[in-house]
C-alpha cells in the first residue's frame, strides 16, 4: 500500500478479567475502524492485568494458545471490517511453555504472522523472565494490507538493535504494544525523566531508521497485591514520523483512540535525505554480536 | 577514574586560515582547563572552513599527517595543563589517502589512539565520500587519564550501532566533534525538525546504552562558493546523561565554553537500573550484518 493510511493505537485500563478484555478490545477496534483506522494496534498482554508484578504460577492460567479466544475472535473481526491488527497475546506454546507475543492479523483475517517478545525484562515489578521463554522467532517484519510492518513489545523498545532488524526486513511502520509505569514511591523523583526517556529512545529508533513508531501503553494503577504499592501505568501512547516528530500522543490516565496517518510516500522521501541505510558500515559491526569487547576484543 | 569530572565543548567559528584556527583552539582550550575541564573536545575538522561544501583537490592541501601540527601542539598543551583532548584533525596518511580523524591526546601528552570516521555522508554540500577514505579501525574505546573514552564523529551520530560498539569496548562518554548546519534555504521549513532529529536519536543513545554523549558543533554560516549559499553551521552543542537528559545545551551562534560533569557513579547506578547491556539478544542479531533482508532472508 502505497497511498497514506490512518493507524490507530488503543490505549485502555485493563484490569478486568480476560473476557472483560477481550470484549473491551473489540469494542474499541470496531470504534477505530469507525474512525478510519486501517491497522489497529492493542496494548501488551491485553486480555488481563499485568500479572507480571509478582511471580505466581496461577497465572499461567491466562495463557492462551496462538489459535485461541484472541484470534477466533479478532480475526472474525477484522475480516468484517477489513482491518489490519496487532493483537499481543499471552502465548501457551506447549506445557510449561510460554510467550509474550503479539498476532498479526491482516485485514482477510488471516494470520500474517506471530511475534514472540525477544528481549524480556526482569527488574522489580516485572517479573517476565519467570513467565515467558525469550521468542525464538528473531526481529521481523510481516505483509499485510498496510504494507510491510514490524512487530516488537515492551523492553524491545529500548534496544535499537530490535528496531534496525524490522527495518531491514521491510518495515515502514513499527507497532509496539507495552506495558510501562511508574513505581508509585518514584515517581516524584524520577517520573519525568523515565517518561522522557522512554519517549526519545523511540524516537531515537524512528530517526535512525527513517520508519514510523508507534508504542501503545495502558493505563490505571494496577495493584495485584494490596501489600505492594502497585504500577502506575503511565499511559503517554504516541505515534512518530520517520524524522522522529510526535504526530500525536495520548494523556497519561485518559482511555484513547489514538490516530495518526503513516504515509509510504513520505517516507521516501525522508530516506532519500538521510539515507542511513546507504552508509552503515556493515563490514565492521561484528561485536554487535558480543555480549561485551573486554580489553582488545574485536568481536566474533 | 571513578570520581566525577568536568568535560568541556568548545563550540567555535572556525572560517579562518589553518594557522588561525589552531591558536583558536589552543587559546580555548587553555581557557577551559582554567575552568576545571579535564578532558576537552574541539568539533569536526576544526583547523579549516568545513571544506566538503564542494569538491575541489585544492582542498587536500589542509591535511596533515596524525603526527602533525596539530598534535604537536596539543600534546604539549595537554602535558602542560595534565588533560585530556579530543582532537579532530583531516588526516594526510599516504599521498591520495586522507581520512576525517580525531586524535585522543591524554593527560600526559601521548596519543591514546585516533579514531577514523566510519560513516561518510555524501549529501549535497557535505561530500565528504570525495575527500575521506572510510575508515579502517572500527568503533572503539580509548583508555586515557578521564577512563575509557568513546569518539565518533558527525555522520556516525545518525548510526545506533556506532554508539553501541563504542559503549561495548567500554566507553563511559562519548566525544562527538560535529560540522551540521541548515541549508539556508531548507532553515525556514525543515530547521527546526532537522535540529530535533539531531538532538533526539543522540540522546536515544545515551538512552539505549546508559552513557554520556557529548557532541561539539561549530558555528558560523561559510560560504566558500559566493555563488551558493552556504552552509548556517547550527550550534546546539550539548551534553546528555546516561538517560538522555540534557545536561547542558549552547546556543545556536555563540562561540562557548560548554562544561557538564561526568559522574562513572551514577552511570553505573543508571546501567544497574536499566540493564540494558544485560539482556540483549546477541543470538539473534546476525542480520545487522546485513545490508538489508530480502523478503525471507535471514541474514549473515
Amino acid at each position: 500500500m502505497d497511498s497514506p493510511f490512518p493507524i490507530a493505537l488503543l490505549q485502555l485500563a485493563l484490569d478486568g478479567t480476560p473476557e472483560e478484555n477481550l470484549a473491551k478490545g473489540l469494542f474499541w477496534t470496531r470504534k477505530a475502524a469507525a474512525r478510519g483506522a486501517r491497522l489497529i494496534c492493542l496494548p501488551e498482554l491485553y486480555r488481563s492485568a499485568y500479572f507480571c508484578q509478582r511471580e505466581d504460577p496461577r497465572f499461567f492460567d491466562l495463557a492462551e494458545p496462538p489459535d485461541g479466544p484472541s484470534e477466533r475472535a479478532f480475526s472474525a473481526l477484522a475480516r468484517e471490517l477489513g482491518v489490519v491488527l496487532v493483537v499481543p497475546i499471552f502465548e501457551r506454546r506447549a506445557p510449561g511453555l510460554y510467550h509474550n507475543s503479539a498476532l498479526v492479523i491482516d485485514a482477510d483475517g488471516r494470520r500474517s504472522g506471530l511475534y514472540r517478545k525477544m528481549h524480556l525484562p526482569d527488574d522489580p515489578g516485572y517479573y517476565e523472565k519467570f513467565y515467558f521463554a525469550p521468542g525464538d522467532l528473531g526481529m521481523r517484519a510481516f505483509a499485510t494490507a498496510c504494507g510491510t510492518i514490524g512487530v516488537l513489545i515492551c523492553w524491545d523498545q529500548w534496544f535499537p538493535e530490535a528496531a534496525r532488524l524490522s527495518v531491514l526486513h521491510g518495515a515502514g511502520v513499527l507497532l509496539i504494544p507495552t506495558a510501562i509505569g511508574w513505581h508509585p514511591r518514584e515517581k516524584a523523583e524520577q517520573g519525568e525523566r523515565q517518561l522522557e526517556a522512554w519517549m526519545t529512545v523511540q524516537r531515537g529508533h524512528a530517526v535512525a531508521n527513517g520508519v514510523y513508531l508507534a508504542a501503545v501503553n495502558r493505563i490505571g494503577l494496577e495493584r495485584p497485591d494490596p501489600a505492594g504499592e502497585g504500577i502506575e501505568f503511565w499511559g503517554h501512547s504516541f505515534v512518530a514520523g520517520p524524522q522522529g516528530e510526535i504526530l500525536c500522543r495520548a494523556g497519561k490516565d485518559s482511555e484513547e483512540i489514538l490516530l495518526a496517518t503513516v504515509d509510504p510516500g513520505h517516507l521516501e522521501a525522508v530516506r532519500r535525505n538521510w539515507p542511513f541505510l546507504r552508509d552503515r558500515r556493515i563490514d565492521a559491526y561484528g561485536g554487535l554480536l558480543a555480549r561485551f569487547l573486554d580489553a582488545g576484543q574485536e568481536g566474533p
